[in-house]
C-alpha cells in the first residue's frame, strides 16, 4: 500500500494488475516504486509517504527528493552558469557540464584576471585573495546558485561547492552574497559549505581565472555544487555522502594576437637623445592618420628603443567583458619595466612567461612574433589568422629558437594556430626583417610582403641598363660612404650573399604560401639587398644592406616605411618610386621616416622601433569551429 | 629568346603578344617565364635551357628543378609511408604529411617497439640502438625514400634526413638499404646525410617508436628529408640551404584495454602455499570453458597471489603489426618482477610509470583499473569502450587516488576516454569490489552488474519472511562463526553501514549511468553486503561481508564468482541461487569457486587474484571519429 500528501506523485512498473481500489497492490519481485515530487516544498519534510512493501527508491533528474521513510520534501537545486555566451546567465543549461567550440557550441567562458584595478601599488586582480574593487567584479563571469525548495532543508543536510586542487591553482571564486565579496574557493579552500536560503532564492557568485592555458592546463575548469546527506544517527562516525552533485565547467578565454589589418589604436614608441628626427616622421604620419601616439621617455626607457621587442598587444575577450593584455617578452631589455609599470591597469591585463636567462636568446624578442590576418588554407578556416614566429632551420642540429616557455603559451591558446619559420639566417633573427602583411581591397583582403634579393638585383640592373649606374646609394648621409649602383652590381660575392638571403626567404615563402593557403599572386616582392656578416661562432648571418622597407609600421592604409636612401633618378629615389608604384594598387600610401643613424644602424628599423595597439577582431574565439 | 633541349617546357605568363616565329618575344615588367621538365633526368645536367631576360624562376611542386643559368636536370623525391593504412606504402600520398582521425582519415602508424626479441637477457627492443634480430623489423613501420633522376646529383647537392630533437625523443629510425641496419636518425643524430642512388630507386627505412603518448606527447612525429643546395663556389663559408623538403608524420599508436566481452586467450593465477582449494576450482573452470590456464608459482610471485592488481593486459595495433602490452603498475608487490621476467618477450611488450613510493597507494593496484564494453553515450561512440579508473570522491579534501602519471598516462591514450569512478569509501580502494561486466545476447550486448547492499537486504528480509530467520551464513567454515539471517537483520547500525556503502555505490550508479550512456535495464544489482571497519586515521572504509560475487572472472559465458556461503535454503545457498537466477537470463553460467580462506579473508575475491589475457578488438583504433 502506498499512501501520500496532495503534492506527491508515485507510479508502480511494471503497471500492476488491475484490483479493486482498496485493495492492496500485488506486485512481482521486479516492481519498482516511483515516488515524484512535482513542485518545490514550503517547509521541510512538508509531505507524506507512507509505503510498505521490499522498495527501491529511484531518484530521477536534477532536482532530487529527500527521503525519509514517512516525510518527503523537494528542493531544487542548481548551479547555473553563462553556458549559451549571450552574457545572461540562465538557469540549468543542460550543456553547463561540458564545453564546445563553435557557433552550435556551448559552454561558459572565463577571463584571467589579469588587469589591475588600482592605478598605485598595482598588481594583476587574479593575484590578490580580495575584491579591491567593486569595479572588479565586471572582469569576472557570473555564477548563481539558484534554489527553490522549503525554507530550510531538513536537519543534517548542507550544500557545499568544491573544486579540485589542478583546477584551483586556475581559477578562484567570491562569493557576491556576503558583504565585501569573501573568497569562497581557491587553492587554499578547495571544499566550502554554502549557506541553503530558502523559498526561491538566487546567489551570485564571481569565478576569476588566474592562468593562461598553456602547455599544462587545456584551459577547462570546473567547479562542483553537491548536497550532503547525513547518514545514520545510529551508527556515528560515518561519512556524509553526496545524494546530488552539479557541476559548471569554464575554458579560460585564450590570448589573442592582432594582425596588421586591423584598426590601430594607439602606437608606442620611445624618445632617446639621438632620435628626434625619427619622431618627427613618426608624429606627422600617426597625427595624418588620426591615431594616437605614445611616447615612451627616456627616464622609463633607458636608451632601449626597441619598443617592437620587449611586448606584444593582443586581448582577451569573453561575452561579459573584453581588454587588451600585454605579452611581456622573456628579451627583458633596459625597456624591461615598461610593459607592467606603464601598461597594466585598469582593463589593460598584463601576462609574462619567465624563461632562464641562458634559454632567452634575441629570437625571443617580439619582432619575431607576429600574426597573420584571417585566412582559409584548404578549406580550414583561421578567422582570428595564424601566429608566425621565427626559429633555427629544420635541417639545423644546432641554432638559436624562440624560448620553449613562450612557444609553449603561445601554441596553447590553439585559436591562432602557430607557424614556425626560419628565422635564424638573419643577425638579429626576426621575421619581420623580412615579411609583414598590408591590407587590400581586394583578394583575400591583405598582401604578404616580401624583402627580395632578387627584386632588388632586378630593380639595380634595370637602371644599369637605363644609364643610372653611376647614381649613388647613401647620398647625403653622415658617415656613410655613397656607393653606386654599378659598383653593387660588380661585386660576384656580394650576389652571392644575396643568393643565398633569397635562398633563406624562399624557403620562408614555400612555408607561407602552403600554411596560409596563398597564391603568388597573394605576395608581393619587395627590392631590399642584405649582406653577410660573420660572428664570433664563424657562422654567417644576415643584416638588410639598406634601410629594410618590409619593416614598416602599418597604419590602416598608411605605411610608414624606412627611407630606403636608395639611388636617385630624376632627383627620385628609385627605391621609394618603386615601393610607391607597389603599394598605389592597393589604395595604400607610403610614408618614408628617416630611421638610418638612430635605428638602422642599430640594426632595426621602423618597426622594430615602434608597437601598435590595434582594435579586437569582430569574430568571436569562441565560435571557431575546432 | 628562351631556347632549350626537348625535354625542358617553358611558358610565359602573362601570354605575350602575338610576334613572327624567330623574333624575340617582348616581355612586359610582370612576365613570369616558367620552365618545367616533364620527366626525370638520366644524367645530371642533361638539358639545357639558355634565356636572356630579367626573370623570376619559379619551383613547383614536389619535383623541383635544379637550375644552372644553362644547365637543367629534374629529379623526383618522395618520402613515403603507408599514409591510407592498407599496409602498403604508396607513392608520395597527398597527405602523408598530417594526420586525421576517422574511417575517411589519413596518416601512417607506428608502433612503440617495446617487445623484446631475445628471451634471454631480454630488454624491450625499442632501448636498444640496433636492430638484435631481423624478425624486429616486423614491428616497425617501413619508410621509403623513393628517387627518380639522373645517375648522380650536381656537384654538391645532398640529400639529408632530419627530426626534431622533441620527436627523436619519441622515435629512431634505422636504415634498411645498408647491412646491419645502422641507425640513422636518433636524438644523439638529429640529423644525416642519406646517399643518392641514381636512376628509378627506393631505399626503404624502419622507424620504431619509443615512448607511447603521454600528458607532454601528443603521439605525433615527423621525419623530413631535404634536398641541400651549395651555395656559391664565388663566396665561401656559407651555409647549405634546402631547396626541397618532404614531410611524413607518424601517430604513436595507444595502448588499448580489452573489456570483459571480448574472447578470453589465457588465464594468470597465482600458485601459494595455501590457495589449493581456489586453483582447483579456477582450473577446472578455465579448462571447460577452453582457454589456456597459466600459473605464476611461488618462486616468482613470493606470496604476492593478487595477479589483478600487479598488472594490465593490453595491446597496440597498426596496419602492420599487433601485439599485447602489458602495462606494469607501480603498485610493486612481490609480483612486481612478474611482468617483466614473465611477459616481456617476442611479439608480448611492456610498458610501465614509475611513481614516487609515497605517491603509491592501494588504488594504484590495478583492481581499480577497468574498461567498459562498447558504448553510446549521447550520440557518441565508444568503440572501445571507456577505462574506468577510481579515486577519491569529488567532495573530499583529502583522500587516496590512483597516481598522477599512471593517470596521465590513461588519459593520454585517447581512444578510451577515461571515466573516475569514486572507490576511496573501500578500505582496499578499487572498484571491481561494487562492479563488472558481463556479456548479454540483447540491448548493448551487456550488462553492468553491481553490488548492491538494497539487494542484499531485501533477499535477506525476504528469507525472513518466508521461515528461514534462523539459516546461517558461513556455515562449515573453519575459524568463521555462521552467523543468521535474523540476526544480521537485528542491527540497525550494520543496516545504516550498508545504507552508506549504497549511497557511495549509488553515485556511482549514476556516473556510470550517465558516462555510458547506461538505462537501469542495462544494470543488475547483486545482493552483497558490506561492513565497515575503522582505520588509523579514523575514517571508516568498507569490505565485502561475506564473498563479494561481483569480483567474479568472465570468460565468455561463463563466469567464475567467489563462492559466498549464504543462507541455506532447502539445501541450497540462496546467494548462489539468486546469482543463478540472474545471470541465467542471459545465457551465462555460473561457477562458484571457493576463496574465502585464501582471498576473501586477505580483502579480496577471485577477479583480484586472477588476470585476463583477452584477443583485441576487430575495431581498428585510427578509425575512430576524434
Amino acid at each position: 500500500s502506498v499512501k501520500c500528501t496532495s503534492n506527491v506523485q508515485y507510479s508502480i512498473t511494471p503497471p500492476p494488475q488491475e484490483t479493486s481500489h482498496l485493495a492492496p497492490i500485488p506486485l512481482n519481485g521486479n516492481s519498482v516504486l516511483l515516488i515524484s515530487m512535482s513542485q518545490a516544498s514550503q517547509y521541510e519534510n512538508d509531505s507524506k509517504l507512507v509505503y510498505d512493501m521490499n522498495h527501491y527508491l529511484e531518484y530521477f533528474g536534477h532536482a532530487k527528493s529527500l527521503c525519509d521513510k514517512q516525510n518527503v520534501c523537494r528542493a531544487e537545486i542548481s548551479l547555473d552558469v553563462d553556458a549559451d555566451r549571450d552574457n545572461v546567465v540562465e538557469k540549468n543549461n543542460p550543456n553547463k557540464g561540458s564545453w564546445k567550440w563553435g557557433s552550435n557550441g556551448h559552454g561558459a567562458i572565463l577571463l584571467v584576471n589579469c588587469d589591475s584595478e588600482r592605478k598605485y601599488w598595482k598588481k594583476p586582480d587574479s593575484e590578490e585573495n580580495f575584491v579591491s574593487k567593486v569595479s572588479d567584479l565586471k572582469d569576472m563571469s557570473v555564477m548563481v546558485l539558484r534554489t527553490r525548495g522549503p525554507v530550510k532543508l531538513p536537519e543534517g543536510y548542507k550544500l557545499t561547492m568544491h573544486i579540485s586542487q589542478g583546477d584551483a591553482e586556475k581559477g578562484k571564486l567570491y562569493n557576491y552574497f556576503v558583504k565585501d565579496y569573501p573568497l569562497v574557493l581557491s587553492s587554499e579552500v578547495l571544499s566550502q559549505e554554502v549557506p541553503y536560503i530558502g523559498g526561491r532564492a538566487e546567489m551570485n557568485f564571481y569565478v576569476e581565472g588566474l592562468r593562461f592555458p598553456d602547455k599544462d592546463f587545456d584551459g577547462l575548469i570546473s567547479i562542483n555544487l553537491s548536497l550532503l546527506e547525513p547518514i545514520s544517527e545510529v551508527r556515528s562516525g560515518l561519512p556524509e555522502t553526496p545524494i546530488f552533485t552539479d557541476k559548471v565547467v569554464f575554458r579560460v578565454a585564450p590570448w589573442i594576437m592582432t594582425p596588421n589589418t586591423l584598426n590601430p589604436v594607439e602606437v608606442f614608441v620611445c624618445s632617446t637623445s639621438d632620435n628626434y628626427q625619427f619622431l618627427k616622421g613618426m608624429k606627422n604620419l600617426v597625427t595624418k592618420s588620426g591615431y594616437k601616439l605614445k611616447i615612451c621617455h627616456e627616464y622609463v626607457n633607458r636608451g632601449d628603443r626597441w619598443m617592437q621587442d620587449e611586448l606584444e598587444f593582443g586581448y582577451i575577450d569573453s561575452p561579459h567583458q573584453r581588454f587588451p593584455v600585454v605579452l611581456d617578452s622573456p628579451r627583458d631589455g633596459k625597456l624591461l619595466d615598461f610593459p607592467y609599470n606603464e601598461l597594466l591597469g585598469p582593463d589593460f591585463g598584463y601576462v609574462t612567461r619567465v624563461a632562464e636567462r641562458k634559454d632567452v636568446s634575441s629570437l625571443d624578442s617580439f619582432g619575431n612574433l607576429e600574426v597573420s590576418p584571417p585566412v582559409t588554407v584548404n578549406g580550414k578556416n583561421y578567422p582570428l589568422g595564424r601566429i608566425l614566429i621565427g626559429v633555427a632551420f629544420p635541417t639545423a642540429t644546432k641554432g638559436r629558437n624562440m624560448t620553449k616557455v613562450v612557444q609553449d603559451f603561445l601554441w596553447a591558446q590553439k585559436v591562432q594556430e602557430p607557424i614556425a619559420l626560419f628565422s635564424d639566417w638573419l643577425l638579429v633573427g626576426h621575421i619581420d626583417e623580412f615579411m609583414t602583411f598590408v591590407p587590400a581591397p581586394d583578394r583575400k583582403g591583405f598582401r604578404l610582403l616580401l624583402a627580395s634579393p632578387d627584386a632588388g638585383y632586378k630593380l639595380f640592373r634595370g637602371l644599369q641598363k637605363d644609364g643610372h649606374g653611376q647614381a649613388k646609394l647613401f647620398e647625403g648621409l653622415k658617415d656613410e660612404e655613397p656607393i653606386t649602383v654599378d659598383d653593387i652590381l660588380s661585386h660576384d660575392s656580394f650576389q652571392a650573399e644575396n643568393n643565398y638571403v633569397q635562398s633563406c626567404i624562399d624557403w620562408n615563402r614555400d612555408v607561407l604560401k602552403r600554411e596560409l593557403g596563398l597564391d603568388e599572386d597573394d605576395i608581393i616582392d619587395l627590392p631590399i639587398l642584405f649582406k653577410l656578416e660573420v660572428e664570433e661562432d664563424k657562422t654567417y648571418r644576415a643584416v638588410a644592406f639598406y634601410p629594410d622597407m618590409v619593416n614598416m609600421i602599418v597604419l590602416g592604409k598608411n605605411l610608414g616605411i624606412p627611407k630606403p636612401f636608395g639611388p636617385k633618378v630624376n632627383g627620385r629615389c628609385a627605391l621609394e618610386a618603386e615601393m610607391c608604384c607597389l603599394m598605389e594598387g592597393l589604395g595604400l600610401s607610403c610614408t618614408f621616416i628617416d630611421d638610418f643613424a638612430s635605428y638602422h644602424k642599430l640594426l632595426g628599423e621602423v618597426h622594430c622601433g615602434s608597437n601598435v595597439l590595434r582594435e579586437p577582431f569582430a569574430f568571436k574565439w569562441w565560435n571557431l569551429e575546432m
